[in-house]
């Protein structure tokens, strides 16, 4: 395993030391619990709380978005493993200045589980907790089921929206609903050229033959809608466009933002060439790309491939999407 | 080669396309030359223009770093060819207001030439140009003959510098001395695990063997100082620091700035695995760090492993990394 790690068990807590090392005027790690990062400033008087939290392998998310205008405190899994209950619980102590908790995070079996365990210990405290779930990746479950997606890259506009309107000063129940109407307005595919390595395993998490890819791929390597022979960058970018907009099924034009993540191995050369295609099918079937995100925003590890996500903007989103932030993870 | 790519020799192009479409709030193709990025207001009336250019596949630079504050225009060459003459030529005829312009380029033999072209055609038109090379790489020749040295991740520094002293109203004179004191106080070396594969010839350029890392690797997988046994990420930071240090020779506590950047195919968790030592190491030593950067800012394709630069910074410099600037792709 070619990587840079001491012990492979340690690497989360190793990262974690160098994230606050790193971003010590923004973030720290929690007193009560040091698989928590908080802001500096959590809990922000009169402002609702936001929490996010999940497995690690994923950076910049969770951790990278804990900051102004954006979370409050996020709780740190092992890698590609849900953060056990008493840390999302913290994560809501560190957060809860007295006007609530709004959690937002990404909907998979285990976050979802300890999500409503550590809801149900903050309840027992007097802290009330609300939380809107990123189901973004249409390729995790049909449109019938939208329920059971899986959130991936699109959980960043669920967090900017929600803190955003927490940040405006919004209620518990105003936060919930702009995080609400991001995640119902964004929808994900991904695709994957090249496995992953968790390094406590140390060998590729799966296998993707040379000349092939997998359409639809899930950001721990869960199985795709297919795997198919590798096309060139234009023909990729139109499956997942054409993914997406069957999914949403729009009637007319819109307003878009368009979020183009690699996976973690993925030159950011590559994704402005697939962009250009994505970009051109989008404007000429008549919406408009009112904001666009390029890079390393969510990531597999070192897996080679990206995600294609795009949200249906109205005035309010894109007020939220606008509204000033500052985090270690992302320009906005 | 598990890639990204329409047809390998186009990949710049396609790249490009994508770039402007992506950014086009900020930057445009030029409409002299298509390998010239530049920024939609250039030139800016009253100010020095900053060029800055090379190879392509070092991605966000060198076109990531032309925006307010930073660079006016960039010339894109192939991937690690540099641009020739006729394109950094037009990159200065882009950015120049009457005010002169400053070339910031890493010193490769290839931009070098075509830089000394570019100026010669530039003053034939009678455009005063200044150029300024980063020398950051210490891998790449000794301390005797510093200035034969590459230009890698440090590059970075001497933009900001100089970019920032070109928005605060310097003359040329003064955004030339700027950039190269950012120059003169920044060192890198480099660490790679495995390779990376340029698109046109679609298999890797050279080989690391499984367990084994080398230390000083060039951007452009030129030899580094020697092929060593993989060690953990705190003995290759350990490494890394000491390296830098010993050049730099500092006879007491300084204020630095500090970036680890990934060569392309590192998972961002790992760099900050790689700070956590590099930043004890820093402060043990009684140093201060100012300033931190960890992410993909000079890339080098899918290559697997990372650079390390530090600063050394005074007042001045302090003042010119805080001046407020924006770019596609950094965060200041």
């Amino acid at each position: 395993m070619q990587r840079f790690v001491n012990h492979p068990d340690l690497i989360v807590d190793d990262m974690l030391k160098g994230y606050v090392k790193a971003h010590g005027d923004t973030v720290k790690l929690s007193d009560r619990n040091d698989r928590v990062v908080k802001r500096i400033q959590a809990p922000v008087e009169g402002k609702v709380g936001i929490v996010t939290g999940g497995g690690s392998g994923h950076e910049p998310a969770f951790l990278g978005y804990v900051g102004e205008g954006l979370a409050d405190a996020a709780a740190i899994g092992e890698v590609f493993a849900s953060p056990p209950a008493q840390s999302f619980f913290d994560a809501i102590v560190e957060a809860d200045s007295g006007q609530g908790v709004a959690c937002l995070f990404g909907n998979y079996a285990g976050d979802n589980m300890n999500v409503k365990m550590a809801v149900q210990l903050a309840e027992d405290e007097g802290i009330t907790v609300k939380y809107v779930t990123a189901t973004d990746d249409i390729a995790s479950s049909p449109p019938e089921t939208r329920e059971k997606r899986h959130g991936i890259a699109g959980g960043l506009f669920m967090w900017k929206a929600g803190g955003a309107r927490a940040a405006m000063g919004g209620s518990l129940d105003e936060v919930v609903a702009a995080a609400q109407k991001a995640a119902d307005n964004t929808r994900s595919i991904c695709v994957g050229l090249g496995s992953c390595t968790i390094p406590a395993a140390g060998s590729p998490n799966f296998t993707i033959e040379e000349g092939k890819m997998e359409f639809g791929i899930g950001h721990h390597g869960e199985p795709g809608i297919r795997v198919q022979p590798l096309g060139t960058a234009d023909e990729i970018a139109a499956e997942m466009t054409g993914a997406i907009l069957r999914d949403f099924a729009f009637e007319g034009s819109e307003n878009l933002a368009v979020l183009l993540s690699g996976l973690g191995a993925t030159p950011l050369m590559e994704l402005y060439v697939l962009y250009d295609k994505v970009a051109e099918l989008l404007t000429g079937q008549g919406h408009r790309i009112d904001r666009t995100f390029i890079g390393n925003y969510v990531t597999s590890l070192d897996m080679n491939g990206a995600s294609l996500t795009i949200v249906r903007l109205d005035e309010e989103l894109k007020v939220l999407l606008d509204y000033p932030g500052q985090c270690p993870a992302v320009k906005y």
